[in-house]
């Protein structure tokens, strides 16, 4: 596809070489040559500057930025662009096992496994477990039952997920015309690298476009919902109950108690945030948050220590 | 089954038409002529006295009302009557699939439906799908892997329902007797309608009796409670982890951020609840509230704003 | 195997007779002669001297306590220890159906039962659930599609459990050890008693040693997490999203509100926690407790109100 054809097909004003062929999209940080990427905030102008990707759909023109196409309504582009691209596998979960199964895995007869997975060594996969197509499992993973992964999960080797989690969902992402919400197709996946280990009943949500990536030692409890491309540098340790929203990063050596949630911040590495809390902005490396909104921990104690005294 | 009947098997004293025939028992919203109804609470006398029911189960007597039983204790009540109407179906997934299936749709070799079900054009039946006796399910709607969908749900077109959710298990209500916990029976259902997109591992509970209905075009997030009886207007869209208890109406157009509880209230439409709120009363229309107990969501801004300006 | 081996495989002290034979290791509650049990923190030490244990692993030298092997790392002594007397089950959910049961149990074809289980009396199995190794579920017991049980579980007489719930998942026990996350491994189990209904994507995590153990008549709501090692007394009503860490100790008739949770505390008999409260500390008999740090019900409302006066 050229890149006139794209403007033209969401009605933006195209700067730049519109023969340019475009192969595929792509998130700002993992795009290459050939491919496209999305400018659709103001905070993403500087991460474009220094993307590799060939042309990019903005907000607005940006300056010192190639091939440029400019919207008016960003998440509408956003999704009408993921269309023009996005592969259609309506029979998902329901193709025969025609996976690259090594001779070593223990696989139950009541998992189901679509077309185009590989499942290496040792690996475990138990009854009722779901796995979509294109699915890539390394080596003594063990995967519990009753786990769903979507198309094109990529797990590493020494993982473990637990029973009824569901790896791959697609994120909660909707942009709104005429009163009605309209959905963002998702089609970007989940990658869990070595020697993470997840909790039951935990939701991992794809990538919009790119990855949501769970990197090595991470290990994640019950419950947790993570959201569309999520970055967990390793070592991170998350209880119970946590929820992010999308687009967050956590720096690697992280904890998060239970029942706390993050919103679209950056967390530094090393933070502590604590039980229930509300992080609304980044936090920094080694820094102990509580409260919402977040704040720093020894505060949150003296205020609430403050407020108390007075009531008898 | 005659008034009479009902009044002796519960012990209640019967103000009216003792002969009147019940055919069935329905909520105070949708009940008919020929069916009984409830007024357990002082709070929905006035619902009653607008109902189409032919008879009430009522915790005193009520004016203007016609064929009334009057019993001491409710909940116990509820339960012994609902029982008298309550269908036996013990074999609920075991049965085998003679359900009416259309030739378009695509349904994996590893999902169970039970007898008595629809389910129509393109719609996708995913791996490990549990669907129970009498379920409704339209054209278009995509169930992804490891869902239940309990006894008589019912599903319009264009539904998209994430891995792991469970549509229509009881509700959370019991009543105590001799310091014991006993089960108030749930014989109500689930409706969703069209266009609804329903996240992973999201819980919605069928009424008690009569339904819980999620509105066209709702988008509900991964590891949401939705408790039986809620009713949800049109175009709600509810962020993660976020809770609701029974019986609570959201108008149409709210936004609820994640992690935010909703107790038993009317949200008016077009309100926007913030993240980790906890709502105890009555919400208005384009009213925008945080918090807990849950109030206006300025003035919570300004008292955490206050508060923390003593400590340094 | 002998103490002066377990002693010499872990690196540490032995006080005491080191050819005593040791059969299993257990929980201090439950051990019996023969049996080895753990005491690495001080509050467990009265706990240990009034234990049946016949020897002990332990953070220091302990006075009035006989064979003990002291060790200096006690979370890395912990998992080596259990790595020693774990069974080594590989094969868990791909197993053939071989269990015991019962000839009046309705048992869905689409359900998978692991070798060495025992199903009773009228007890409903449903499609797509997944039963792990020498698990004993008694009579009367209805468990809903997509229910995963692992290996051991001891389910009592009358209980139900709804869609989705995943009983005796691994807790969330981990060690540092240059900079990573290291494993406790789990070997405990989870034991539900007669008359208890789960919820919905409930779960219950097993115990490190020991059982996970929720007494009979208790109600839990959908989207609970109860870690390892909880001990939950009878006739307790748990609300949607609640959230547990290990070793709670939960006493009889105790109602806690939607979302709340509780650290490792002793939470007394008839104790009421309200919604989103967050217990920190014990809780006595009969109190009412609110906020997070949770505290006394009333002082909670009067904070909030006398903070919310000064806003206008």
């Amino acid at each position: 596809m050229i890149l006139t054809d794209i403007a033209s097909h969401i009605a933006g004003t195209l700067y730049g070489d519109g023969s340019l062929e475009i192969n595929a999209i792509n998130d700002l940080h993992s795009s290459s040559q050939g491919q496209l990427s999305f400018v659709l905030e103001k905070q993403y102008i500087q991460l474009a500057q220094c993307s590799e990707a060939s042309a990019f759909i903005t907000f607005k023109y940006i300056d010192n930025l190639n091939n440029q196409i400019v919207i008016d309504s960003p998440k509408k582009a956003l999704s009408d662009v993921i269309m023009l691209f996005k592969e259609s596998i309506t029979s998902a979960y329901v193709s025969k096992h025609t996976a690259t199964i090594s001779q070593d895995a223990i696989i139950s007869d009541s998992a189901f496994i679509s077309e185009h997975c590989s499942i290496g060594d040792r690996t475990v996969i138990s009854a009722n477990v779901s796995i979509g197509y294109n699915c890539q499992i390394g080596s003594d993973v063990f995967i519990h039952p009753n786990v769903t992964l979507y198309d094109h999960t990529i797990i590493r080797d020494k993982v473990t997920i637990h029973a009824g989690s569901v790896i791959g969902s697609d994120g909660f992402g909707y942009y709104k015309d005429s009163d009605q919400w309209f959905k963002v197709p998702h089609i970007g996946y989940v990658q869990i690298d070595d020697n993470v280990e997840i909790g039951a009943n935990t939701c991992i949500d794809r990538g919009c476009i790119g990855l949501t990536h769970i990197m090595s030692g991470c290990k994640i409890d019950n419950l947790v919902h993570i959201a569309h491309n999520t970055i967990m540098e390793p070592h991170v340790a998350i209880a119970a109950q946590v929820g992010f929203t999308g687009s967050t990063f956590i720096g690697k050596h992280v904890m998060i108690g239970g029942q706390a949630g993050v919103d679209a911040a950056k967390i530094g590495t090393h933070a502590i945030i604590t039980a229930k809390a509300g992080v609304t902005k980044n936090v920094d490396d080694y820094q102990m948050v509580s409260g919402f909104p977040a704040w720093d921990h020894k505060k949150e104690l003296k205020k609430e220590a403050l407020l108390r005294k007075k009531i008898s």
